[in-house]
C-alpha cells in the first residue's frame, strides 16, 4: 500500500526548508538584501507559505537561529546548577563564546543583533524570544547563588547578569579583542572577585 | 570694501552643513535609506564635494558623531586622573550613559553600531576613529590605578576595560534595562569589588 501523504509532516519539512534557506542566504547576501522572495525561492515553497508562519525575515532568522543553537524543543533555557557557581558559570560563559564564534551562527546573530540595534520591532522579538528567556535563566542561577550566600546580598541580579555577560557580548559586537575561552574565564574571575587590589590576593 | 570670499571658510561651512544634514537625516530615515545624494541635497552641496571628503555615509556619520560628542579639536581623548579612581571612573561612566541616552546622539550611534556589527569596513573605521582612541584612554587610566596599587596586579587591563564599560554598552545595545546613572554606579561598584559575598561586607 502506498503511504498516505501526511500534511503535518509536509509542513514540518517546508518549515525546515525555509529555516535552512534563511541560514544559507544570510551568509551569502547582506541582511538588507535578504528577502522573503529569495528565501521562498531557495526553499522551494510559496511566499504565502512563509507569510502564514512568519511576519518578517527577522522572525524567520530568529527561529532558524533558535533551532540551530539550542534545538527546537520549545523548552525554556535553564543554566546548570551543581552548587559550584564558578564551575557552572565557566561552562556557560565558555559555551556563549563557542556560539558567538561558531561560523554557522555568526552571520545570523550579527544580522539579528544589527537589526535589533535600530529596529524596535526586531529588538522586541529578539528580547521576547531569545534574550529574555536566557536572561531569566541567568538571573535564576545567580539568585540561587545569592541565596546560598555565594554572592553578596546587596548585588542587583540584573547588574550581575550584565557584569558577567556584557563584556563578552560587547567584545563580540565590537570585535575589540580575541573572543576566547581564556577571555571568558578572565571575565568571570574579575566579575566575581573584582578588579580592586586587596590584601592576600 | 566688500569682504573677499575666503575659500577655506567656505569649505568649513560646507563641511559643517554636510555633518548637520547627515545628523538630521539619520533621525528621519532608516540607515539603509540614508544616501549620499540625500545628504548632498539637504546640505546644498554637490555630491562630488562629499565624495572628496568622505568615502562613505558611515564615515560622514562618524565625523558628525565625533564633532557632536567631543568637539572637533582632533585631540586624543584622555580620562580624568585625580588619583581618586572611583570618583574618576564614576564621572566618566556617567558621562558615557549621558551620551548613550542623549536623543541627538542615539540615532547616529545606533546606525553606526548596527553597521559596524556586520560591515567589517565600518567596524574598522569605528575602531580606528572612535573606539580605539577611547579604549586607549580607558586602559591608560586603569594602568595608572594599577601602578598606584589600586587595581590588582594580575588584572588584564583589556579585561578590566570590558568589565567596566561592557555592561553599559550591552544594556544600551539590547535595551535590556534602564540605562541610568544609578546603573552606571552599580556596575562600577560591582566591577571594582566583585559579585562574591565576602566577610565584612
Amino acid at each position: 500500500m502506498a503511504p498516505t501523504p501526511d500534511p503535518s509532516r509536509r509542513s514540518a519539512a517546508s518549515r525546515r526548508a525555509v529555516l535552512d534557506a534563511a541560514l544559507e542566504l544570510v551568509q551569502e547576501v547582506p541582511y538588507a538584501r535578504l528577502s522573503i522572495e529569495g528565501i521562498a525561492a531557495r526553499a522551494r515553497v510559496g511566499k504565502q507559505t512563509i507569510y502564514r508562519w512568519w511576519p518578517s525575515k527577522a522572525a524567520i532568522l530568529l527561529d532558524a537561529f533558535l533551532a540551530l543553537s539550542e534545538g527546537d524543543d520549545g523548552q525554556a533555557p535553564v543554566l546548570p546548577d551543581t552548587g559550584d557557581l564558578v564551575a557552572d558559570l565557566r561552562l556557560v560563559l565558555r559555551a556563549t563564546v563557542a556560539e558567538l564564534t561558531d561560523p554557522r551562527l555568526d552571520a545570523p546573530m550579527r544580522a539579528l543583533a544589527a537589526e535589533a540595534v535600530h529596529d524596535a520591532t526586531v529588538a522586541e522579538l529578539y528580547r521576547d524570544r531569545l534574550d529574555g528567556p536566557l536572561r531569566d535563566a541567568k538571573r535564576q542561577r545567580l539568585r540561587s547563588a545569592q541565596e546560598a550566600g555565594q554572592l553578596a546580598a546587596d548585588v542587583d541580579l540584573d547588574v550581575a547578569v550584565d557584569l558577567v555577560w556584557g563584556p563578552v557580548l560587547s567584545r563580540w559586537l565590537h570585535r575589540s579583542g580575541p573572543l576566547t575561552e581564556e577571555f571568558a574565564d578572565q571575565v568571570l574571575d574579575a566579575a566575581l572577585d573584582g578588579l580592586r587590589a586587596r590584601p592576600g590576593r
